[in-house]
């Protein structure tokens, strides 16, 4: 991992994104039960313990018959027995017999076939018709088939979805080790902030940057602690920000600009932080600051509340995701088409809040929403992309083919499309 | 909503889809704090309790001007004062006066324009030359310009979001109004099976259903309870059944087979649920049955891992996802090329594992898993995407452009695209 006591400035989003994983590595393991291992990485490779299926079975409800017996069709064979899941079958298969079998149960010794319920006549006496050709080995499920005792069947760093933990309950992973997850603090910073249980002032603003950094965390399985809101008093700072440091990551919202009155860099930096970089060539969120103490990451992100989540989404979300130990730490994008120009200014990405839909013949397009103001809190609700408007364009025509980054809501849609 | 006793048998994916959500409304309100109220659908209509910004704002770190004052530059103006965000301007600016102002404070009286501290000169005694030509009104955020006292800011079924808790927050709405999250049961069924803390037994198959089937219910925020899993003893079943029908949802892995030892469907008749449908148009997943008690959903799943987690995506997801509350019920579908030329039978909707990559240009490429067994579980781990074969075609031919529902990992990239 890197280490550098130089502060770069205004560098790029890909510099910035570099710069910042350069300088992480998944925490260390801890075990959990399966019920909490969901959106987890894992942290050990995990084995079969056992063949899967155990034996050979029925892939369907219907008849185990030896298939050298019905090459000449119609034939009627002898029921000699019941199988359902979960029996142990007490028969082998004699010439001109078969078995009742349902879907999961065993396969009868002598038995190489299945023939699906459907496909034959039941008859009188315990005997069946089988009036349709069958080709041996049909809708059998072979034993070790997915997979065989021993074989690696997921490896460190797998991310645990539902398949994960169902592939864990077969090979009875009651507990699991996972990469633990970062601890997380959030600090707000300025006079003007009033809390969410201050009563209401007409002359303040409202602190939804911390709640709304909260919930961007949140949304990563991960729960932070909000520390509260630090006046703009050197020693108050200092105290917040020395709790602060005793997190893995610490976010500042606030403080983050070039005046006179900004004590949160300097306060950062006499409690001995290093930083790596201030300023990203993006917008919203220019006034962006990354710097580190030991392992714990500090970011300083911008006041306005678009602009900090933004700088949350591009910047702090990928280094969460590779501290939680996973492979994937991108927003996934779509190409959709540019419902209308797009004016950005050349040498800085932005990102442009806006909403995606489908024309007439299903392709995707995005179109911009009204505001886009990065004080406008509003318009982040409006959304469910962001439009990536590349640094070295300074003019998208209506459509052209954009990547869009997917947020929350649009992980979902309206309709099914099957 | 519907009500009917008809049993619908062998229908389409869409109609499965169009009968369960006919009989489901969102459940009803609770409040809970703003940390619990991520991913919840909003249960009423929330308003603006000030003006934002409460007064006009610089949207920059600069010098508040009168723009009469720069129709000539350059031009050098006095500093009367220093306003941060959180201050009440003391001094009306007087003609050949300017004051100092962070991003977010407000402008004082007189003062209608923001010039950038980056487009100024500081000179000695409190002075500033301006030499760039500035058009009236630049960075000023208006009072009201985000959102007016009164104005309805947030609507019924909003999904929240960061940005949504930011827009609450900022409305200072602590508590917020949320559809209330469905109880869901889960019930295994079968004498095959193992529990996970069983030993293990070379003749059984391990439950894994009901952990899958959990993670997937976690997945949409709700915390379901494992019930257990039923022998295949009439009495036992209706004992778990019985609890099982006192949840909102009751989901039942196993025993939808026609066999004559399955006890499930003739139970839950028996037990006063009515059966809406039973066996859908779809692969994997054919056997699939769908009723209801009173306002209690129950689905019986079918037993084979890979049937039943895809079942649980197409029918059970969009019903949990409406009872939530939300508007979007469906997976994002993205299009994507064909990889390798897929066969399917008509007459049914399949849903194909697969991986999405992307060729050299960007284009977004679907190719299906190795296994394609419904037994096979550890295939649910290798595919990141549900290809979706309409049920109108039998074979499609690379390089045509398909629909792929999106599943958890696919919501991630390994690189930014920026």
């Amino acid at each position: 991992m890197k280490s550098s006591t130089e502060t770069l400035e205004d560098i790029s989003v890909p510099e910035a994104q570099a710069c910042i994983l350069d300088r992480i590595a998944p925490l260390d393991a801890e075990e959990v039960k399966l019920a909490q291992a969901l959106g987890r990485a894992l942290a050990e490779e995990v084995r079969a313990n056992r063949d899967l299926p155990p034996y050979d079975v029925s892939a369907m409800d219907g008849y185990a018959v030896r298939a050298a017996d019905l090459i000449e069709i119609p034939r009627t064979l002898q029921i000699i027995e019941d199988i359902k899941a979960g029996d142990t079958p007490r028969h082998p298969l004699q010439p001109g017999q078969c078995a009742r079998i349902m879907t999961g149960a065993p396969l009868p010794p002598g038995a190489d076939t299945i023939v699906r319920v459907e496909d034959t006549h039941a008859l009188e006496n315990d005997q069946v018709e089988f009036p349709v050709p069958i080709k041996p080995a049909t809708d059998v499920r072979l034993r070790g088939e997915n997979m065989r005792r021993g074989d690696v069947v997921l490896q460190p760093s797998d991310e645990i979805t539902p398949g994960t933990i169902g592939v864990l309950a077969t090979v009875k992973q009651a507990v699991v080790k996972v990469v633990r997850k970062p601890r997380v603090a959030i600090l707000s910073n300025g006079d003007e902030l009033e809390a969410l249980d201050d009563p209401l002032d007409p002359h303040k603003i409202p602190d939804s940057n911390s709640h709304a950094l909260m919930a961007q965390v949140q949304a990563l399985g991960i729960e932070p602690v909000l520390l509260g809101i630090a006046r703009d008093k050197p020693d108050e700072l200092t105290d917040f920000l020395r709790r602060g440091l005793e997190y893995d990551v610490l976010l500042i919202s606030g403080g983050t600009s070039v005046g006179v009155h900004d004590h949160v860099r300097p306060t950062l930096t006499a409690l001995g932080v290093a930083i790596h970089f201030w300023r990203v060539k993006m917008r919203p969120g220019h006034p962006v600051a990354f710097g580190t103490l030991g392992r714990t990451l500090v970011f300083c992100l911008p006041g306005n509340p678009v602009s900090s989540m933004v700088c949350f989404e591009q910047l702090v979300l990928p280094a969460l995701r590779r501290l939680m130990g996973h492979r994937r730490l991108f927003r996934r994008t779509i190409p959709a088409l540019l419902g209308q120009a797009v004016k950005s200014r050349q040498g800085r990405t932005e990102f442009i809040r806006a909403t995606l839909s489908r024309d007439e013949s299903g392709v995707y397009v995005v179109t911009p929403t009204a505001s886009q103001s990065s004080g406008d809190v509003l318009s982040m609700t409006q959304a469910d992309v962001l439009l990536v408007a590349p640094s070295e364009l300074s003019e998208l025509s209506t459509g052209k083919t954009v990547q869009v980054q997917i947020q929350e809501t649009a992980v979902w849609q309206l309709s099914p499309d099957t």
